[in-house]
């Protein structure tokens, strides 16, 4: 196997966990040890479409997920006396306080200071400690705070013992290299877990929770599909996939991948949308494979071109065949799989055929194959020229084959 | 306005044209200074669901580009002096020719060796070069290539005066810190421009983008909605939301970007797909606000939770009221829009109905508008607590309102 040969920045020994060559290898790094915090519920509801009654939320989708996991239920609530103490009384087993850190959120949402967020925050925690319940602490908006002020807040609730503190892009502008950085000096000055939040707006909601479990975050939000605020924040599927290309084996034994497709059908049809046509895994073309120079490859090893084993996630891989990009090794193969007695020099002669007619319009896997029988018979009845000869159009298949199989 | 105080690696003097907080630093970045390789045509062909007519490309998808750019055409072939000659014969600007470089393409795909493919790759560039058209030359699977392999190869073809190299993430393997780091040595070992493409498959198509061009690449492909090969490569409005964020000025001033939802319109009907619910900016909640606790900082600065100001790409914000997340603030914002008469405690008191009534079903803005004007009515009759006693489900708000409108 050909080695990359590009080492990330620090410890060039590569972990043991990692057994695949594109795995991280930043001696902080939990891409082979990461937890996913799963805020379908809490963040998906902001979805502008989401509307979650208490049935769909206990009976349909907890259910569908408890098979593989035994979830803890938290709740996310300001960091505030009186939220905190409410949110106490509904019995849940921690609490996550948050506030707006940046100099936006400072003047145009709660108005305080600095001082008094970190002693109010001192405070909930602590209060929220001696009821005997786990507590995160995060800021909001954390990429456009202020460096200093961020770490200061993070070390001192680190110091009161928080569980963990949360970093969160909240409005999406964060980038790889920045989150990685961030990451890397907050690993550095607290000693609990890391938990970050990144919204999908500029396209890294995904990239940024990678580049954090490099540099040492230890829990990474998601929600089914990304559903969430405005386009929404991590989605499980892609995480997944991208954590799977970077530990295949931890991330196979760790989740049941297979059951991606069935949960995410089951929040697309909750909140009424279609998923992506282009979605990670379970969208329908994710496992199409079309380039004509791509099918040989393909056909004789999936891993050229395939990063995700479609079987390790319930899917099944397609290399279409009836349309004009269309490759003479797509077409043998397809033979081979009729069990048809054709040499190389027919496969082309009927892929030149497709190519012609999918230029008026695709031709289907069913269009192929009437076309790769009848082409089989007539050549058994050595009329095979004459009969790809009569075919001029793709509605031409169907009653020119009737007549050469007659 | 807050410091965001994480530099980048390398030079921590901004680029002059870097003008947002969050521009990368480094010394040979191009995050202000990037082009697009629009590929919607060629990738884009290679879609599941795509079938370009000649009369779909050339009438309909670049006459809608055409205002905004003079393309040139160039065409994709594989490293080969049959394809090469055929291509030129069709009469384009210039050729991208691309050959396998992975072990795994070496070995399945052509299953040739890295001095064949060298010797092959420099005499197709040198014909090219002598008809005066112009030449990229991209490895495929680059970042499954061994790294000397790589640099000898782009080293030998920039030495004979190519135009641009390319690097292609064929599977989607890739994430932004190792792109950052083959992109940044390459730049060192070439002179020509660098163009690069990245597949989607674990999400970082738009991250690993945006990592190339601080690294120093020149080029990226797109293609409109990101459709291409499985699901897809890096999509236009994508990254268009990620480099506006990095450098707003450059991007609003070289790109018509209210031409974006048309354009992936006429794309999402050629090939018969929807545009996804989470699309990047034209998915139909990109610009949607919905958590209440969100609501008074967005109406004070929508800054506060937008890095994209709607209007920039013709598309218009909403601060969804009429669900049970809503905040007081947001029902206080659509009084004053209503130009009605209410106080705070007003607002109040009809955005505790509204998320009483929520609980049921979500309001449309509609109920939201006939409540607050049947409550402004009440009052002016002093009935008003009485009014929304009466209205117990969503099914009250019109009869109950017509009643107190009487």
């Amino acid at each position: 196997m050909a080695q990359n040969g590009l080492q990330a920045n620090g410890n060039n020994k590569p972990r043991e966990a990692a057994t695949s060559p594109y795995a991280s290898n930043d001696p902080n790094s939990n891409v082979s040890n990461f937890k996913i915090i799963e805020s379908t519920l809490r963040e998906g509801e902001q979805f502008a479409n989401a509307f979650f009654t208490t049935e769909k939320k206990v009976g349909k989708y907890i259910g569908g997920k408890s098979t593989e996991t035994n979830a803890k239920i938290l709740t996310h609530v300001r960091c505030h006396m009186d939220d905190a103490k409410l949110a106490i009384d509904t019995g849940v087993d921690g609490l996550d306080v948050v506030i707006g850190t940046s100099s936006f959120l400072r003047e145009f949402s709660h108005g305080k200071d600095m001082e008094y967020i970190t002693k109010q925050a001192i405070e909930v925690i602590t209060y929220i400690k001696s009821k005997g319940l786990e507590v995160r602490f995060s800021t909001e908006d954390s990429f456009r705070s202020d460096l200093v002020d961020l770490l200061s807040i993070y070390k001192a609730v680190d110091k009161i013992g928080v569980n963990r503190v949360g970093i969160a892009d909240t409005v999406g502008c964060a980038n790889p290299r920045q989150v990685y950085e961030l990451v890397k000096t907050l690993r550095s000055v607290v000693s609990c877990d890391i938990e970050c939040h990144f919204h999908n707006d500029t396209g890294c909601a995904i990239a940024n929770a990678y580049a954090a479990l490099e540099a040492g975050a230890t829990h990474i939000d998601t929600s089914v599909l990304g559903i969430g605020e405005r386009n929404g924040i991590t989605p499980l599927g892609g995480l997944l996939a991208r954590m799977y290309t970077a530990d295949k084996d931890h991330v196979k034994t760790k989740y049941d991948l297979t059951k991606i497709r069935e949960v995410e059908n089951i929040v697309a049809e909750a909140v009424e949308v279609t998923v992506p046509f282009n979605n990670y895994i379970t969208g329908y073309c994710a496992f199409t494979h079309k380039a004509g120079i791509h099918a040989k490859a393909i056909l004789n090893n999936p891993s050229t071109y395939e990063i995700l084993n479609p079987t390790d996630f319930g899917m099944t891989r397609y290399v279409s065949i009836g349309h004009r990009l269309t490759g003479w090794n797509a077409v043998k193969n397809r033979v081979e799989q009729l069990d048809l007695d054709l040499t190389d020099e027919d496969a082309k002669a009927v892929t030149a055929k497709i190519k012609e007619l999918a230029d008026v319009r695709p031709l289907s896997l069913d269009d192929v194959d009437v076309l790769l029988r009848s082409y089989h018979q007539a050549k058994a009845d050595g009329v095979h020229t004459k009969f790809l000869e009569k075919i001029e159009k793709p509605e031409h298949i169907t009653s020119i084959s009737a007549e050469a199989s007659a």
